[in-house]
């Protein structure tokens, strides 16, 4: 399969991302950057999971292009049309940039700023039964994406006291309070920025990629 | 029992709103109108569902007073900490209010602003399969107790038209998208505003009552 594009939801409020694990797919990278120029309604990031390929969840790891499309804030069980909208718009302008690319067009190269996976976060638990004792904090819960620094909080406990944040480098949370992944033990993922230079495209130079 | 409170979130963006089956109740008003008096951080909304006591199906209504907590937005499976912050100084208010008049304090009357239920409306769907043609649309979505009227937009289809109000009279929708509701044929209510004016009440007078 040459591409496959993943569409997710998410309860956290994480905009339109776009993940997919190479840091090194020119073609993914340009339908990317493509997509942060055309939507300006709400950001548009890209977001690398460089593991190893077998370590790799989404479906669009079995194709050698493609991304999963991940919109939020949505409930599960909820169509938010602003969603749909968002999602509609994406996966239009994908298609449109895959038939400009087979008509040949070419993209040229440039700067795509991306965020790399770091580390997950877990959620305050009591050490026994492994239930919550504090929530995603109020000042952090629906900023994915900031900029997170030593000493920001990061839980409220439910009794009230705040648990602030004790790394060493700032790093830029996101799937803040994700539904899905409290079974996981998942409050939030750390990323890093990352700049990557991505060389012009056209059709034949793919094929002989 | 004397008096019950039924804990409830939404996917709704209700704020803090108080349920409860009775606009003739002065014991549920006045705590309705002593949390309103308290709670500034968020609106608080008192809604009267003037159903036939057969009909209710709120856990409160087996009790001689009390209401339903509805807070909200918040997806299914996911604890945000300002909704729990919101409901815990609800309750907590709620008690404090039993244990003033328990303990003999008069508590004025005057007027509380009020929504009454009119009617439910359905999304759009399709006649033969039931499923949903059109989302609620962007304009209405989170817009829960807004003053609605004829010609405002209710509807985004998912082929792109909207779908407008043909109420004669304005009202206000509550319960906008609410997950749960989809399978009840619910895409938002409708209430109308009302002030009833509360006597002054106190612990001997509500024993006699």
């Amino acid at each position: 399969m040459d591409m496959i594009c993943d569409l997710h939801n998410t309860t956290s409020n994480m905009g339109l991302t776009l993940i997919h694990y190479s840091a090194s797919d020119w073609v993914t990278l340009h339908i990317c950057k493509y997509l942060q120029t055309k939507i300006t309604k709400v950001p548009v990031r890209v977001l690398v999971l460089d593991f190893p390929i077998n370590d790799a969840y989404n479906l669009e790891s079995v194709s050698k292009h493609g991304f999963t499309l991940e919109v939020g804030p949505q409930p599960q069980g909820v169509v938010r049309a602003d969603i749909y909208v968002i999602m509609k718009e994406a996966v239009d302008l994908t298609i449109d940039w895959i038939h400009k690319f087979n008509s040949g067009t070419v993209f040229e190269g440039g700067d795509v700023e991306v965020f790399k996976f770091i580390k997950s976060v877990d959620y305050p638990r009591d050490p026994e039964t492994r239930n919550l004792t504090a929530a995603v904090h109020p000042q952090l819960q629906d900023r994915d994406f900031c900029l997170l620094k030593r000493g920001d909080p990061l839980f409220l406990s439910f009794s009230g006291e705040t648990v602030t944040c004790e790394e060493e480098e700032p790093l830029h949370p996101f799937f803040i309070n994700e539904g899905a992944y409290y079974e996981k033990g998942i409050a939030f993922h750390l990323a890093k920025k990352w700049t990557l230079t991505v060389p012009s495209v056209q059709v034949q130079t793919t094929n002989s990629a």
